[in-house]
């Protein structure tokens, strides 16, 4: 009865390399329990049950779980709840996920964007060096992405150390960053939310981000590019442990009644079985190896390939009308995410698809470049 | 390998009146459209084609159509636009949906209570006979609720033509109600805001608002509760016929990306389908004769019942102690919603159910008076 569309209103897409959800497709399991969630009920509105086994699964208390859209809705929220407490101010990464910008621009905040953690790390090093003296940022909400969405980026463990080492001071609540005149409650210097959307697709290495500040921070997940059902909007925000409560329930009275559907709900209980765990474990090996032959092959294309730790990966084509090529590739049902609305002009972003795509897509580049440039080719 | 509980935390429901979702289930073509939608992929971001297909049936333009995650979120979202705006004050009716009160102190806006159209009729009346004099709102957001949950009251024509002549003229944008200091722009002296989401539930007559009223309005249509699916969060806005341009972006740059999944993007576009709205139509046949019958078994119960233009009806039974009634009726499988959150304390609201649950209701009902009262029974 009803046609879908694809995800852009261009042609048929053959070859999806623009998403960041995992190319071989949904856990059987997965899929099955999305399918037969009860859709002809209200969630229960709660969600006891869904807190518990995520808050099991993560290692957090339940109590610090909190439901929510998928981590667009939770970027939304969180951005919200803390403009609410007194934030004027978001930093974030850039090159980095739009949301970010586009939640603090909709709410009215002012924005700082920072390159990558050794930038972000001299910064709140000159802030914390200069109390009182300059533009001092009032009580920033500061966005981190790990692994970050698009670069791939994971920042090692000694940078993460020194981040730790001039942010936690800031992130502890004391009476002497309370506000004048608003009852002197004991508060942080800033709030740190860190966006764990691409986590459960890390293919190497483990979780850098050192405990005390990961349970200083808000924590955003949303497996659903992991489970490969991003048409399923679904995720949950972690609190910080020593969340104020008044802060806490803010963000949860924030969210509408139901905010999570039927089948978003059973997509994160699926999530947190073990057996979802072991199976995406197999996954990720693949991914890895798709990963490491997609970006030899576009290598031997002449292509700049940045290496990423999880399976997607940035590209520079070597064309000076990126605009023209993935136009052509498009015509030719393969689409690729051009990186210029992320920060990166002249780049793309491929997740890591099977052999069959990225022969396709070596096959597309090589013709295009013959349409474009007959002679130089045929010499 | 998952389960699911019930709507609520308690024992299995066997009979659930609590809900205000159509007893007839969802249609075959409603819910196989939902199961196929393709949640592998996101939903194409500016929902172009759903859009245009809601326009069609709701007969307005589609630029004037923003999607929603549900009725909840965008009373969320609009309560958060206005505010931005410069809303500080919302009128919502009491007994009325919880979500626009929520909205409004989660929010820090304040909240100002009306018992019906009525009363809303004489306080705008009030207000715009008085300006200048005494406290006078600044810019509220007026809800409306038609047909109005939780109490199935629809107002007559007569009524809705003498809101709209109250109303009309305070919602035209003029140059005299620019705020001061602030550019000067043309703005109404308040915002209304009418849900829609038991339109397709309406038994009988026809939608009484007058169309120049209904055009001024933002109006929110929800069709999971008419589709028996509300397990999935889907929705759309409609704009003032006129609305602001800035508005209208600050109410769309406010959602999060995809805020509406695959499936709801299916569910919407089902129910705009023609063949769709003619099983509806049937639907609603089985359903008005449900609720005649089940009004007479409990008028017959000795149960005072209000009349209803949806398949919902507010009943109170002839007891003092209705908390100790639903539980013992909850053991017994059957679930009625209390009505005391919603501003009715002594009434529940009942959703109209086949003939075997409300029979099944009758003899929980027989069974819970003879064990409380067994000698005047027994008389």
């Amino acid at each position: 009865m009803l046609e879908h569309g694809g995800t852009d209103l261009g042609p048929a897409v053959r070859w999806d390399f623009s998403t960041n959800a995992n190319a071989l497709g949904p856990l059987p399991a997965v899929q099955d329990a999305v399918q037969r969630a009860d859709r002809c009920a209200y969630p229960e509105p709660s969600y006891a049950a869904l807190r518990a086994e995520v808050a099991r699964h993560l290692g957090v208390a339940p109590d610090r779980v909190c439901p929510t859209a998928g981590n667009a809705e939770a970027i939304r929220r969180l951005s919200l709840a803390l403009r609410l407490s007194g934030v004027q101010e978001v930093w974030l990464p850039r090159p980095g996920y739009g949301e970010y910008e586009a939640a603090a621009q909709a709410l009215g905040l002012r924005t700082r964007a920072y390159a990558d953690l050794a930038a972000l790390i001299a910064a709140v090093q000159a802030w914390q060096g200069s109390p009182g003296t300059g533009p001092v940022p009032d009580l920033p909400l500061i966005w981190l992405c790990e692994p970050c969405n698009p670069t791939g980026d994971h920042a090692d463990a000694a940078t993460w150390q020194a981040l730790q080492l001039a942010l936690l001071p800031m992130l502890m609540p004391t009476a002497r960053n309370a506000p004048t005149g608003q009852g002197g409650a004991a508060r942080p210097r800033c709030h740190l939310a860190i966006d764990r959307a691409y986590e459960p697709l890390r293919l190497q290495g483990a979780d850098p981000i050192p405990p005390a500040l990961a349970q200083s921070a808000w924590q955003l997940w949303s497996p659903n590019k992991a489970l490969s059902l991003t048409g399923v909007r679904a995720g949950v925000m972690v609190a910080p442990a020593g969340v104020a409560p008044a802060l806490f329930n803010q963000v949860a009275d924030l969210a509408p009644s139901w905010v999570l559907s039927s089948e978003g709900q059973a997509l994160l209980r699926a999530w947190a079985q073990p057996a979802t765990q072991s199976a995406l474990q197999a996954q990720r090996h693949t991914l890895a190896a798709w990963l490491a032959e997609q970006a030899a092959m576009l290598h031997g294309l002449g292509w700049v390939v940045r290496p990423s730790a999880v399976p997607f990966h940035l590209a520079r084509p070597p064309v000076a009308d990126l605009g023209a090529t993935l136009a052509s590739l498009r015509t030719q049902g393969i689409k690729l995410r051009d990186a210029t609305s992320l920060g990166l002009p002249g780049w793309v972003r491929l997740r890591a698809m099977p052999p069959e795509a990225q022969q396709a897509l070596a096959q597309a580049w090589q013709a295009w470049r013959l349409h474009r440039h007959p002679r130089q080719d045929a010499a």
